[in-house]
């Protein structure tokens, strides 16, 4: 037993190869033992077991950087580098990250939930060494995924610009998130299966040998098109590669070699997705992440599927049942198929539906096109990633006040994946942004009712954001009915309180109204449905007949909800009205279950409670 | 005379090639008349004559779509699109936009004053038409440097995937804003340049005859490889070029060639920037715009440079200062050295200056890793321009309370540009970011104080932003000196109101609180100095105290400052306070002079004296 052993990466040095084979095993033992009863990102880092391994043992952790794109393949790195005994509070409240946390480890040198930032990351951190006339070593290690992402180009196109020593290990399991997408992996993976690869690679350097001595660039690229590199040779980087990346034995030695190596290095590795264990191996996609336990012989999930559908299903079912009358609404997703529903969607229209890569900038845009033509887009994305195209919502749709029409899953707090996963920006964000409607469901039938609402709403760009996993349990309407834009519903009434909630805090408020009444206080709760426009004409009269106002909402108290309810009342002239906003404050909030979550940022019916209380007590 | 007949397309397609060239001149002597006395950008459009003949005079327009990035090289488009009378209404309030805009007209297919958008959109478009089977050509129009910017790699890398026809022209000048930094371009340039490039791509040609005839696609890479587009054909593009693009004789017969093909096409064309004009010809860079009338002859600006700095000259001026005295402190910028004013920086300390081209996203993220490792990053951006990389912003900076400095140019209403350069959105969408300090200066000597306060705070990242142009006059300090965090400044007192202003407006609240006085009105100014943290100490008090509250901010008004301060004023209690925010409205903000745009806005010293005397009346 080697596993037990290594606390820190020095435990790995000491370690011969095939010792580090038979820890290699172990890990991959106890990563499946662990993960086959606590959820978490389970394929890719059965494919990265090796690599981590092979980096810990060449390079001086944590002297030497280290930086894992995204985080979620790095669960081995997180086994050697001292959390082994932790792995199992993985992605719990109080235990170890999901993702990669530089409060959480030395070894974590900058963290990361959202893909594609480890490259610019280490360029940064590569001219910081150099500046400071240091020396250790700097690797980024990004996924194919990963690699589709534009600041990854980015950030390639300025290191091979910059020439600081560092080296990118391109992770290449095929497999982003869904099979990754674009005409650059497609290519990339046909030719290194060429028969006739290796014959003319051999061949053309002999033929090198004719050509004049001096036209060396254009012979090294002549020789640099006969391997799957090119891209990045053009970008400034020197290629090595395709190598196996579950091998130590190939590993090993390269990495130490390259590891003497000067200027931009990529180093290309295949990796195997799910390794090791047979049912991940043959459906990655569905081995991506796990929800839960699951049985170890069959890997199929224990615990029943619960007969109440989630949020995605539910905006998924609609969007089928609608676009089967309007042959305009496509659906554009970025690399989430499955996460967003659309995967259904594309199966009903295998035409209507695009998959851009982890391009969330590219989907918004290419959404206005599509809109700018007629088309009826729906941009499936989920709130946390629809912050990296903030600007293409503002300046290529909201601007030309295209009908984008825009699905964002996993709004609110999403509890396991932590800050930065949790979607309570967008209200905040998106309402700042003129000709934008931005809506919020109580539960899954009014998300049905918001989808068809987005669908029918011709005028300018709409948003709806719904959160993670299952509904309330509500009957789901067999029509779905549009709501009028900018209309609340009100819920409860009562006088000496007046609750506005949106989104998933309308039970919660609900709920309060009820504890209230029974210590003898009555509320009217409104479900705003509407972050904007707002309901002025429903929420002013009621404000100022009531007196006293709590919102609630689940995103950010900063500039969000309540703070239009603010902006209306003072537009309005009303004053007089006491206040109280609920919400996030103005922290980041961890990982965890996501009530107990609600409850720490007081934004849940017993802060309504207390507030309400202590109003009126 | 052929210019003054063409008032459409269609007018073009009558015209031989000897006329076209005709053309070509005359709207080259015409964009100097206009523009050596209008402000506009300049050099790029010089480039693109040819091009604008031709695409107009192949393609079949408005039909056919041409989308040109950001749009400031389509001027040329315009003359020939029916805007050629009113060009020398350009940029000025009612006048022509300086960029391309639906709006404006239906030759303008998609707009974009931000870089690298084109190709997402025209795939968009592309995919639009053939989910609806017209037959209608697709073509973007993008610079070297907007192709370094990362959204355009990924909307290459799905175009490649998605294959519908489409055609992008490269159009490479090699210059995109200054000149066009990155490993890419140079490796671009470097072998188009090679004495050996002609005679090795015939001779490869015949070599690859003897390869077994079934290696197809490795050969096609081999020839490939001796083209400057290796890149383009590893995402799935067919290749064509270099080109003379501004020779119409090359032009015409390759454009109605491509426009014959199928599925993805890259043409890349050569364009000589400040073309016909000898000044631009030279000095490329500093012809990107023009500000003012100039002397044709000699090409120097008529008016005399203002002798009150700059804020950009200030920021400079004292960000040099003071990296005199800290060697950690480094400059980043995105492809925006002379705009920003760390071009300076770059003359002073040149290794410690990075450019990383029109790529915010990279620029953000690579501060983050400089910022890990103990360096001071400067990011130098637009506020308009910051807008691409908010998630960079929230999830590398923020999340990890990195202390990297923003130093945000250009913020508030920047006039000329219009809508897609307003800066009006920063203060709302930052504040609500945890971890984030946000400052603006109400002149050039405490944007001074506020470099220097940005420098010395270590705690987290840390924003100002200050307007375009020249500062107010006022006396710069000799040492600037750090100001509290969180601390506003309370520049005039008074008892009938408060105004709390912020950043460009502070002077305005003085000038309205000078009418006031003259009508017998009183009022408190503080100048607020912080978005966040809010100064609630001095604020609260003197709102409870007062109870007439007028917030004014250069910023939208929905989540921005004045939401701010209703937040407070609600989280502290305290009702029966009347507040107006005045600021920008929810509504994009057209193109004109600044001061005319704040007045229209009510943002101004005139909208603060009417509201005060409604409320004392």
């Amino acid at each position: 037993m080697f596993l037990e052993k290594i606390n820190s990466p020095a435990d790995l040095k000491k370690l011969e190869i095939d010792e580090l084979k038979a820890l290699a095993e172990e890990m991959r033992a106890y990563l499946l033992a662990v993960l086959s009863q606590h959820p978490g990102h389970f394929a890719p880092n059965f494919g990265t077991i090796e690599l981590a391994v092979a980096l810990h043992k060449v390079f001086d952790t944590p002297r030497d950087k280290v930086i894992w794109d995204i985080g979620h393949q790095a669960y081995p790195h997180k086994l050697l580098t001292g959390r082994r005994e932790s792995f199992p509070t993985l992605r719990q409240s109080g235990g170890i990250s999901g993702f990669l946390s530089r409060a959480e480890s030395e070894y974590d040198v900058f963290g990361a939930g959202h893909s594609s930032t480890s490259i610019a990351a280490a360029l940064g951190i590569a001219t910081a060494r150099d500046l400071t006339n240091e020396n250790y070593k700097v690797v980024a290690v990004i996924g194919d995924g990963g690699l589709t992402g534009g600041m990854a180009f980015e950030a390639l196109n300025a290191a091979g610009d910059f020439k600081n020593d560092m080296v990118v290990i391109l992770n290449d399991n095929n497999m982003s998130i869904s099979a990754t997408v674009g005409a650059f992996s497609k290519h990339f993976h046909k030719l290194t299966s060429s028969p006739h690869y290796n014959f003319l690679r051999s061949g053309v350097k002999e033929l090198l040998n004719l050509i004049p001595a001096d036209a060396t660039q254009v012979a090294r690229k002549i020789e640099a098109s006969l391997k799957p590199g090119t891209l990045f040779e053009e970008f400034g980087f020197r290629y090595f590669g395709p190598l196996d990346g579950n091998d130590l034995e190939a590993l090993i030695p390269v990495l130490t070699g390259i590891r003497g190596l000067s200027g931009p290095i990529l180093l290309h590795v295949v990796t195997e997705k799910g390794r090791g264990y047979t049912p991940a191996e043959e459906d990655p996609v569905g081995f991506y992440s796990v929800s839960g336990p699951f049985n170890l012989e069959t890997g199929k999930t224990i615990k029943p599927k619960s007969t109440t559908p989630a949020y995605t299903e539910v905006f998924s079912r609609t969007l089928i049942e609608l676009a089967k009358r309007d042959a305009r609404i496509v659906g554009v997703t970025a690399a989430m198929p499955g996460g967003t529903g659309l995967d259904k969607f594309a199966d009903a229209f295998p035409s209507r539906c695009f998959d851009i890569g982890l391009a969330e900038q590219c989907a918004v845009t290419f959404a206005g096109g599509l809109a700018a033509q007629g088309m009826r887009p729906v941009a499936a994305i989920y709130s946390t990633f629809l912050q990296r195209s903030y600007d293409q919502v503002l300046h290529d749709v909201c601007i030309q006040n295209l009908p984008v029409i825009f699905a964002l899953d996993r709004a609110g707090l999403v509890g396991a994946d932590g800050p930065t996963h949790h979607g309570v920006f967008d209200m905040a964000y998106l309402r700042s942004i003129p000709n934008m409607v931005v809506m919020a469901p109580k539960d899954e039938n009014e998300l049905r009712a918001m989808v068809k609402t987005a669908l029918v709403y011709e005028d300018g760009p709409i948003a709806f954001r719904y959160p993670r996993g299952t509904g309330i349990g509500v009957k789901i309407a067999a029509e779905p009915k549009a709501l009028p834009i900018g209309k609340s519903e009100i819920v409860r009434e009562g006088e000496d309180v007046l609750v506005l909630a949106i989104g998933n805090r309308v039970y919660p408020a609900l709920e309060a109204a009820q504890t209230l009444a029974d210590s003898g206080i009555s509320a009217t709760v409104v479900n705003a449905r509407f972050v904007k426009p707002l309901d002025t004409a429903t929420i002013l009269p009621l404000a100022e007949r009531i007196g006293k106002v709590i919102t609630i909402e689940d995103g950010v108290v900063m500039g969000g909800f309540g703070s239009a309810v603010l902006e209306a009342l003072a537009a309005a002239g009303i004053k007089d009205v006491q206040v109280k906003n609920l919400g996030i404050p103005d922290d980041f909030v961890e990982h965890g279950d996501i009530q107990s979550l609600y409850a720490l940022c007081q934004c849940d019916a017993d802060a309504i409670v207390r507030t309400a209380k202590a109003w009126n007590s």
